[in-house]
């Protein structure tokens, strides 16, 4: 596959918190912007995701894959997945395994789509624990926070590949050059955080000259750009993530409230709607075209369960770019010739 | 001491970051807005604190204790605190410690002010760690996070007990009749998370029956309100606190950028400016009044170190408020009664 062939993007469209509507919509969409460019093979039940394709059109390349069975919320179990071989976050992942697509997005439950992946594709050789990561938006450009939810708990060494595999990432999907990395702790100073992060920290100093590592950064640095990766555990990196929808929750509660009492700020909220829609897509990061699950032998994006359809075409365009730049291949040149991580792995 | 009686309260003058200016003029608020309530002992150098007291006022109950050293940001170690026995927040804790005063703020870097409370008024008996705690808004009331930085690793048992302090803090300060505890994880089930999040789960299911735990709560449920107090560890309250900070900043940077760009945005932001202000505040947790070290033997509040002298006055009648329900003889009284965390903790 050259870098200007058409990539194959299976979507897996019962995933979503609101049905299949907005994820059949969002997918025909990234195929309508990059005719030629990229197709998208949608999975679920066939005749309801046939009542939600328009005309067909020459230009817009998709197909259906049909299957009838879905994971539910609660079913974390592997042994589900061995199961359910007809479920379509199972039967995306082995169209990817069998080269039959180049990538997969999944609105689907976190926790499903990072079992199904490990089981149906399986870790980079090297990698010892595949990671999600997130691109934040910030005043000047992006910062890609890793974990944000793969593992609650995590070594020295996982957060070293996160800040490699974060690297590849904002390198070749963000055209980032030579990004900064940051280790995310409560104080700036080596000594500070939790002794995971002290070891880290070592771990990061001494690394590889391919990471320029600048230390410490606190959470006030996601936002702020100071890093091009901020690497976390997945507990923290979940919360915050979390934590951010809800800001955008409540500035758009409170002003909702506050109009209602008062005809000045109904016309000021009028002239300013345009920018203060800007500002909540800006802190909203299901806009951000979905979270790859990096460390897995394939490209697999997993996109907000609440996912609008404009939030599955960023991660249907983010699937394809990924696959086009061959992320997962780079993630096991770059990284299974990492020494230092193999030497802090055994 | 009755509840209605006169509240001493020191203020370590030397904290913060901008020097004692802001930090005299919120301390004489405090003094002016509950007079006869609360008498306010400035701890710093007497002279350059004098430069900025206006004229005596009956009515402003003020004292000054001088000193004349100061501990810098980066002395964290023990013996520091030892040998710096005229160190503003070296005194202001040592005045707690005599009795001289029954309530202690400081805008001081937190470290020092955690070592120098634990250095001169120790754990409060059965409190295995101390914790902080922030009081956050929510639309309809507050939610107290606790701990947000003073312990970057925890037990279960450690959560176990920020809960019954939480607890306290919440019924007693903010009149919460039966708060609601959640515990912050990365999903509701029980399951969810790391280990020590499952066994504080367990802890906070069994524990006692004045403990109203509504079970795991997420990221989002901080701001929206979903718990009276959520408990975490010390590494993510700091994180997101701080996270929390830069969505002000960026959310500002973000208007006055496309501001100037546009008139009727100009406009727009002119008729809403008291909105944006409000949204500000609500967001901002420096306007909240300090956040109280909770398990040791004494009130101290610790404010930001950019405090405004709004935060300041804020965080002196949190302090006199504290100090008048007693916290620190309720948290004495009702934790080392409590048995399961005595268990636990053997």
């Amino acid at each position: 596959m050259t870098e200007s062939s058409r990539v194959r993007v299976a979507v897996d469209v019962m995933g979503g918190d609101n049905g299949p509507r907005d994820i059949v919509a969002g997918a025909l969409e990234a195929a309508g912007r990059e005719p030629g460019e990229i197709e998208v093979v949608l999975v679920g039940d066939e005749a309801e995701i046939r009542g939600f394709l328009p005309k067909p059109d020459p230009r817009v390349a998709v197909s259906v894959v049909h299957c009838s069975e879905q994971i539910g919320m609660a079913e974390s179990a592997p042994s589900v997945y061995r199961r359910r071989k007809d479920a379509s976050v199972v039967v995306a992942t082995r169209l990817l395994a069998e080269h039959k697509v180049e990538a997969v997005v999944s609105a689907g439950n976190t926790g499903a789509v990072v079992t199904a992946s490990l089981i149906g594709l399986g870790r980079v050789q090297g990698i010892l624990r595949p990671a999600i990561a997130v691109v934040v938006p910030t005043p000047t450009g992006q910062t890609v926070l890793i974990d944000v939810g793969a593992n609650s708990e995590v070594k020295a060494v996982h957060l070293y590949q996160f800040a490699q595999m974060g690297r590849i990432y904002a390198q070749y999907v963000f055209d980032v050059p030579n990004p900064r990395v940051g280790l995310l702790n409560i104080g700036e100073e080596s000594t500070k955080g939790s002794e995971v992060a002290q070891q880290a920290f070592q771990l990061l100093q001494n690394g590889r000259e391919n990471l320029n590592f600048i230390g410490n950064v606190e959470g006030r640095d996601i936002l702020r750009g100071t890093a091009d990766i901020v690497i976390c555990d997945g507990f923290t990196g979940n919360v915050i993530l979390k934590f951010a929808e809800s800001v955008v929750w409540m500035a758009v509660e409170t002003t909702r409230r506050e109009m209602a009492k008062n005809l000045k700020f109904k016309m000021g909220a009028l002239l300013l709607r345009p920018l203060l829609r800007r500002l909540k897509n800006r802190l909203n990061y299901e806009e951000y075209g979905g979270a790859p699950l990096l460390g897995v032998n394939g490209i697999v994006i997993i996109s907000h369960g609440r996912s609008s359809a404009k939030a599955i075409m960023n991660a249907v365009r983010v699937g394809a770019r990924s696959a086009r730049m061959r992320i997962d291949h780079r993630i096991r040149e770059e990284v299974s010739r990492d020494h230092r991580g193999e030497e802090a792995s055994g």
